[in-house]
């Protein structure tokens, strides 16, 4: 068991609040991860079990079976009914929730400190014995196929960014969509779902991250009481997602749609995320998005193309620097009132190249790695800020002295870094670049 | 064992050399299909093994395993050292050869007809017994990199497909180049090899043919015994790909290459493939292609293009009946000195335009009818071609009944099916456009 002591960083211009924590881990002899996070600063605890699987590591032909068993995983075991789970929670004051990335697949309650036997007990009970009957399997398949109704056949946004992603990613199965493809999801039966459950929902897959009110060697005992007797998957293998070739081209992506009503152009390009020991890159990202695009007022594209050129509504710069294999950098152009996606785009990229020639201005940059640090003591505010910190990096291939070392990382990050980083992301050729746009649109804005 | 009359059309406006076969085909005990065409024109026999397992059939990660298996399926077995095969053929007056599609993996010698005994106990023989040693599979992994590297790598116009084929299947590994992404064949190593050759080379997926001078009975009696006792692979599960979502928007790549001498634009769209006993979609795309990019004088791109507007220096348009899941419809314009790709790919468009609204003239449908008769009647000239014809029928899901049935599907295509197969084809958000370009090119053509 190693025992870590995490102290964030107060060395503010302005006083923000903050706190130490206490982080615990350690691994127990069936596999499962074991990270706690002490915060004694109200009664209340975090249970969360993170299982390093997810929308990327599904089978061919079988897309959105990691958020489609996240979904029956609130269905009935041996010894609950179906719903019971939740409802429990509820009964004991307490809330819980799921969520399904494209690397991880989490479980997590927040109760108070003297339930989390309770929970443990039963989130060991759904890792080994979930049942699923096919009317549930088939109640749930609608669900998941109206989620997908709503949140990407409505919308054309969401719709253009499927396909973009599909453009962008030549290989690796970031490129398929992580709520699933339409025809495959309808296509999910009890024993695609069963069978995902059985290979990667194990002790040795999982990481149990609890947050709050607790004492770590209160935790383990109760952890080892109730995952420690699941048995160890044996035949898991590692992860090993199929790679990026490397890009050649350009591409683009025109969505015409009807409901259409703000058209706009955006940009990604493939980008490094953290990696373990070596976050260095992702953190100099983390300035580039919000130097090109964190602040209308202050960033580079919104003073440029909202406050001088008056031709952007709005402007954004987006990236997620915690993904286990690949991320995304993204930009993107609300053109004014009678500016085509044309000129948007003409502007967008024209100023890009001014940033490659002038730089960062140095007080800029100060003031984003203030802001930076900033945000890196709110997301400390609630003990499910913290457990989520740890649950995505032990998931995504990074580790405890990892996330400890992230706050410095950034601190550490140059403008000269910066500027590398960017030299290296901004490549056409590493690059989609979509438009969405109304029918009526594409006469006057499309050659 | 059904025996079937194969008797090619003979309404001929002008004489075409013509002859009718017999073709039987069987079933061995153990699953491996087999069929006999007589051609007894000439005293050789083409023998051909037919696997049912090609590119698009990879385990994740693994591109180009089965062109490499190809590869390997030529160095030792049990009794054979490696090279001996092909010496063995050569030895015996023979030639052989082997090739890799999506769909399929083939075998074949062509040899005097006295030979073929002698060719299935070598075939059987690699069918079971194959020994691959590390230095063969290191040896031959060099040979494929550099395969790649000759006709890709150095090819910028391979490479532009590689990209197109990547952005326009967003899910089905069609889009995934058959000779293996360069880091994955880097990484191909016997164990995926043996793994690949085991999971799928077995007689129950696999298709014989026989064509030439030779009779039915003795052709099953030597395949029963070469090929009979080999066991089935009781573990082989139906071929089931990822399907294409439905296609939301039209993509673009741009591939610019110092090494580009001749620029062009050109763009695929989704296609139909011939479907076992609904040939008819496939054989009116047949038609669409000759009617737009058959021939430069008289195809629809080339008169309008070429002659009458004298902006191209070629056009054309490429369609591949024979695929198992899906195939590309492809259409091309090499602009003339100082046509921009911007100003040819609008003349491309004008003139599809054009096409819907003008139709087919009649006279040019009838002549492209003769010549896709005529072109049928010759791709029967050798026994190697009608052997083709079936191996590669029944290896992408049709039968020996859909192959005899295809000339006359052809033959009764009108002008209005191969209209309305262009609409339902040819749709912006179904394709892909690329441009292949110069650097120096970059700034007059591309805003």
């Amino acid at each position: 068991m190693k025992r870590l002591i995490f102290a964030c960083l107060m060395t503010f211009a302005t006083a923000l609040p903050s706190f130490s924590q206490e982080v615990t881990n350690t691994v127990l002899d069936n596999g499962m991860e074991v990270v706690v996070i002490e915060d004694h600063r109200a009664p209340v605890v975090v249970h969360m079990v993170w299982y390093k699987i997810g929308g990327a590591d599904e089978p061919l032909g079988k897309s959105g079976i990691a958020h489609f068993l996240e979904h029956l995983m609130f269905k009935a075991t041996d010894d609950m009914e179906s719903g019971e789970f939740s409802e429990v929670v509820a009964e004991n004051g307490g809330s819980d929730n799921a969520f399904t990335s494209y690397d991880a697949t989490a479980y997590f309650q927040r109760v108070a400190s003297d339930r989390l036997g309770l929970m443990m007990s039963m989130e060991a009970e759904r890792m080994t014995d979930l049942l699923l009957t096919e009317d549930h399997v088939a109640t749930e398949r609608d669900v998941i196929l109206e989620e997908r109704a709503q949140r990407v056949e409505n919308r054309p946004g969401a719709l253009l960014n499927e396909q973009m992603s599909a453009a962008l990613f030549m290989n690796h199965p970031y490129g398929i969509p992580l709520i699933g493809w339409q025809h495959e999801m309808e296509g999910l039966t009890r024993e695609d779902a069963l069978s995902f459950y059985r290979d990667f929902y194990a002790p040795n897959n999982a990481v149990l991250v609890v947050a709050g009110d607790v004492e770590p060697d209160d935790v383990i005992a109760l952890a080892k009481e109730h995952y420690g007797p699941i048995d160890a998957n044996e035949r898991l293998s590692p992860r090993a997602r199929p790679l990026e070739p490397v890009p050649r081209a350009p591409r683009r992506v025109t969505l015409t749609d009807e409901r259409v009503g703000t058209p706009y152009v955006m940009r990604n390009y493939i980008a490094p995320a953290r990696r373990s020991e070596d976050q260095s890159e992702a953190a100099a990202l983390v300035f580039l998005s919000e130097i090109l695009g964190g602040s209308s007022a202050t960033s580079v594209l919104g003073q440029a193309l909202e406050f001088d050129q008056k031709i952007a509504v709005s402007t954004w710069a987006g990236y997620s620097a915690d993904m286990l294999d690949l991320s995304q950098f993204s930009l993107g152009v609300v053109p004014a009132q009678d500016v085509t996606l044309e000129a948007a785009e003409a502007a967008l990229d024209a100023e890009i190249a001014r940033f490659f020639e002038t730089g960062i201005d140095p007080e800029q940059f100060e003031r984003i790695k203030t802001r930076i640090r900033a945000n890196d003591i709110y997301a400390q505010d609630s003990a499910r800020g913290l457990g989520n910190r740890y649950g995505r990096a032990l998931t995504t291939g990074l580790t405890v002295a990892d996330v400890e070392a992230w706050p410095d990382v950034l601190q550490s990050v140059t403008p000269e870094d910066v500027m590398t980083v960017a030299r290296k992301v901004l490549q056409p050729t590493h690059s989609v670049t979509g438009w969405l746009m109304a029918p009526d649109m594409a006469e006057e804005t499309v050659q």
